[in-house]
């Protein structure tokens, strides 16, 4: 009887402290948080369970760049624990026919956003356990019926609350797509052809204007270039170049004189260049996203 | 005996994971987020209680403009459980003879703040079930006495931790206002008169760019405008035109070309102007406040 | 028997509480909020434990400024409780010779940082009770090993998460220092001589411009200044005055009209100056470091 008790008190105490879940959600938008939009989205998660833990990935992507926001989730979610619930409100076409979808990764990590390209890199990466649509007829916040424009509170946090807190299990966020893809946004994968690397970039080092691309270092080698050799680099924007030039693959920026161009392994390993303490993007006028593309040879 | 014991077993487990509150505290201010006034205010927050659960509506109130502070927490306060104790320092008037105040809505959530204004839109949307003056005697972070301008954190957030962590009841946080009301701000009201909707511009979209008026849907059905019926908008500053035209009413920003305006309610369910995937203030030279005046009606 | 039981569930209880250790985690860094970057940090953090409280100071110090750094941690940690972890990421010197520490305050805080003038103030503010440098070898996330770049992920908040959450001990963190000592820089302290203080500006109150000097309230008490007391400021760059006027020492902004300038004791009860509802730097053009300097006399 007493152990019968102690074994009742244990998963009741057990239950009260709720371990089997993460119960964390993240948020990512492009709402900024100069307003009450990040904070309604967090209210109504709140109001599903107080025991919820909200973090944000960031809410400063750029206004509508899904692309921005698909490498942010590539770049984070790795680094957050199997069961984590993501949120990626960054919408153009709200209100129009995108799905709004759960994505599990094979990691363990969940990502609730419209399917309008966010999913792009996550998917490759991370790779796809199942993809459900949200079905909103149960999976949307009472009394928001009237609301036409803020799916993000009523839908995707609302749905995310409730998987992350266990009231809703995955099954009950809808039904498998039946096709098990994501919306994917076109982009030049890396590969080396005929002695020439190509790529894209995916994203600019903000703070310094480096130029990153998705060339991994292990293909870079395949090049056999050493500190100090020349390469050849043209970027071209929608097939049209943009900047072509020489410059030495170096291990410290300043192994050439200051204004200078320079290519170098960033922290992610990538091949990327920069002007020794200049800024490589603004002074070329580049940008990143998927249709830009990067080509290399060795001179 | 055995029930005795696990009802007291209960009681204790309940009374260690603190369910009977939310323990929920949100905080405003116009501090930004360079310095440390937000940390300094969620440390003693967290030296009340480790159990309380912190979060931000912004920081980013522009510098002393106590109606967006009023603005934003009666865009967001009605989105989080009864129960959440919102911190909101928008404070001008610091050490003068405004009051300091906790207000209780009718939905049950808790705001305190410097009676400065800061409560006027909130009071009217919710309702006020209660509203006390804060006793500083009692209610002040100690070893405070001699720190004169940060009344944010020794007295607002040390009192809105208490009373979120139980520490203090509502009726501990001082005694009631003689006259139940809140210090307001005079602004113009919506209307409908001979077919024309009149209402002012409470408060820009900022990350968008979308103009909101605090003209309600409810009003705004009056006109009886369908979805893609156009209707005609003029935008004054001081009396002057600075904006005239039609638009759609729809009910999705893609039901429209890019660039092109549309009008439409917002997640308050307020008419609003935008540009799809534009920003229509930045365009058309539109900010908001007291002295802009919009005006509606039917093509 | 029964007392045994009883014993045995409330300690039980209490363990899943967790009640021993406050386990928060305060971040501090120039990484900004635009990119991934934070996210990773406190995703590697939850990783650790999911019962971990994750704040932040502010992730806008200006790129590479260290004493900005130190300042801020000067003027936030004293408002957390004993136990708390603080993570501070200015890092210029990153693959450089700087050591990794845990400074624990004599008020029994912790700071997580490259020692590299990070510590200055705070060393002195609240004195140290131990420093230990990271030993590498245990401390380190695993799969890092080819990530050169950042140690604030795979390092500190990894380190720090695990101190907070009782993973390892303090003692487990690594050796003490031979030398207990912090890296220090250099600055200017406050003197009164002859009728005359002098300070610097370590910071400016960025959100409002008001200009804090590093004089204690104490010292200036010293000058026998009663509030509606007159008294003279100079403020020079690099020995050129850039400012001189009178102003009273006041105990609220109220006190003079608006766009006046005052005295106050801000909230780390320092001598500062500002104009009520106005931005006293940005009008006088004063700017914060070392090469500022403060004159005060009474009139």
């Amino acid at each position: 009887m007493l152990l019968k008790l102690l074994l009742f008190v244990g998963v009741f105490c057990a239950g009260i402290a709720g371990r089997a879940q993460n119960k964390i959600v993240v948020y990512q938008s492009d709402f900024g948080v100069k307003d009450g939009a990040v904070s309604e989205m967090k209210g109504v998660a709140m109001g599903v369970s107080t025991e919820l833990k909200l973090f944000d990935l960031t809410h400063e992507i750029p206004a509508y760049d899904i692309w921005a926001a698909a490498y942010r989730l590539q770049q984070t979610v790795p680094y957050w624990p199997a069961g984590t619930v993501f949120v990626s409100v960054v919408d153009p076409g709200v209100g129009t026919e995108r799905k709004s979808v759960v994505l599990k990764t094979k990691t363990g990590q969940f990502i609730v956003t419209p399917d309008n390209g966010t999913l792009t890199l996550i998917a490759e990466s991370l790779g796809i356990a199942e993809i459900r649509e949200i079905n909103e007829a149960v999976n949307r916040r009472q009394d928001s019926k009237k609301s036409y424009t803020f799916h993000g509170r009523d839908v995707y946090s609302f749905t995310a609350a409730r998987l992350a807190a266990g009231v809703i299990s995955f099954e009950q966020v809808g039904p498998l797509l039946a096709k098990q893809e994501v919306v994917s946004i076109p982009y030049q994968k890396a590969e080396l052809k005929g002695g020439v690397l190509s790529g894209t970039i995916p994203v600019l080092d903000v703070q310094y204007g480096n130029v990153w691309t998705n060339i991994p270092g292990e293909l870079y080698q395949q090049l056999h270039v050493g500190f100090g050799d020349i390469i050849r680099v043209r970027i071209l924007h929608l097939g049209k170049e943009v900047y072509s030039g020489e410059m030495p693959y170096t291990s410290t920026f300043g192994a050439v004189p200051v204004g200078k161009p320079l290519a170098y392994l960033n922290s992610l390993l990538q091949l990327s260049f920069a002007l020794n303490q200049g800024d490589f993007a603004a002074v070329n006028k580049i940008s990143s996203g998927g249709e830009w593309q990067v080509e290399v040879r060795k001179k």
